[in-house]
């Protein structure tokens, strides 16, 4: 199994202190030492961190644990291996194109049958079960949409809930999914997201000895939520989702719920 | 403009030592300070770096200068931005799928007309003039393969040239493309390469003051071949493409040329 980290906010926010509570469980206060991943948008455009190693020790998670990249939009996982072996292509987060935009995925959990999945054009490269379920993704939404988004976001994205729930059948199925504007966290067995917004208070890490202040960090319209596998302070008020429930974010804000 | 910088290795090979004095061209020798981009490929996997800013102070660049990541095929680019604003949409390399293997492309030049290049499904995310010219390039490659790859690789790359030598024809056309086998330079202005295989000697730098004895650091197997706009070191012998030709390397050692 794995972890997943993610983050919407209405301003350009970093995400280190969230981040360096994650990788610390990437081989350290956790198991999922085969890879981790962070894919920061900017505008249209993305960039992701990947590497095969433990994020616990690894050189280029310990220089963005430092580094603040401002970003609306972050998705992040690391990952224990169960379906494929440990490498580059294997590692999350996923990016493809489609209508223009990078659509950026990754996923907790395991999926039986996954190798009967259609994929039409959007051929995996890696090994994995996840992989393979977002060129699924891709491809019903191709099907479904083929003139190009629909008018309205939401029918948009409750069909996405719909395959969600279809690769939910096949096992284990917690997802995030985002286009740089909206992201999508699909739960099936576990995720739990907290939307930080003023007053803004204290908060302390659980895997590492760390406090922030965010009102030291924020302005008072500032709106980031940040959703992961569990939670990764202390002493705010996560929320666990329900399996079967999602939560698609737009800005911070919950745009959609289902 | 832009400048280009590309690798192939039949050995997992750093390539600190060029991309070095590259980063330097990027805002501090050179004019290319409007971002600069990294791919490097492991296995079918790859991960690049990239950044909007300038490389010659990018805090990712200084990291990766100083942090060897063995790679048998890397494209690398710093970019003075032409068409398209600066931002990580229009930062290079861009990578895509195709045939279930991730294609990466860099282009040095600047073209006209390129907005009624058809694209097909691959439709560009940022405004750039080379982004178009992938997304068309892997447009004519699906329509004239669309059975998947021919038996024979140079059939393959022999179209792709084809294609390169019409963009040309829209202005100028520098390119470095790669599936993390196989490794293209095409030239239209300029381009040049050169391979170190044993004996190895030393080599210093034009844009910085920093040598190094490649003897030391190498096997007598090795083959490194490199790719670059203009040459980054003195005493070695680099070979300069003339316009319209191209070179594909594979392992280092040059598979096919025209």
């Amino acid at each position: 199994m794995c972890e997943l980290l993610g983050m919407s906010a209405n301003v350009p926010t970093d995400i280190c202190f969230s981040f360096t509570g994650l990788i610390k469980r990437g081989g350290d206060t956790g198991p999922h030492k085969d890879g981790w991943g962070i894919t920061f948008y900017e505008g249209k455009g993305c960039r992701t961190f990947k590497d095969p190693d433990a994020s616990h020790c690894s050189p280029v998670a310990g220089f963005l644990r430092d580094y603040p990249i401002k970003s609306c939009a972050v998705v992040s996982h690391i990952r224990q291996a169960n379906r494929g072996k440990v490498g580059l292509e294997n590692t999350h987060p996923f990016t493809r194109e489609l209508w223009g935009r990078n659509w950026t995925f990754a996923h907790n959990g395991q999926l039986s049958g996954y190798q009967a999945l259609a994929t039409g054009t959007s051929i995996p490269v890696g090994q994995t079960d996840s992989e393979r379920a977002f060129c699924h993704l891709l491809h019903r939404i191709r099907t479904r949409f083929p003139e190009g988004p629909p008018a309205k976001p939401q029918t948009f994205w409750r069909f996405v809930a719909k395959v969600a729930e279809e690769l939910k059948a096949l096992g284990v199925f917690n997802m995030l999914l985002t286009d740089g504007r909206y992201l999508m966290a699909y739960c099936s067995t576990k995720l739990q997201w907290l939307t930080r917004r003023a007053p803004f208070g204290a908060a302390k890490l659980i895997d590492e000895d760390m406090e922030v202040d965010f009102g030291a960090l924020t302005t008072p319209d500032d709106v980031v939520t940040v959703i992961a596998t569990t939670p990764l302070t202390e002493g705010e008020p996560w929320a666990a989702m329900a399996p079967g429930q999602y939560v698609v974010f737009r800005l911070g804000e919950v745009y959609l719920k289902g």
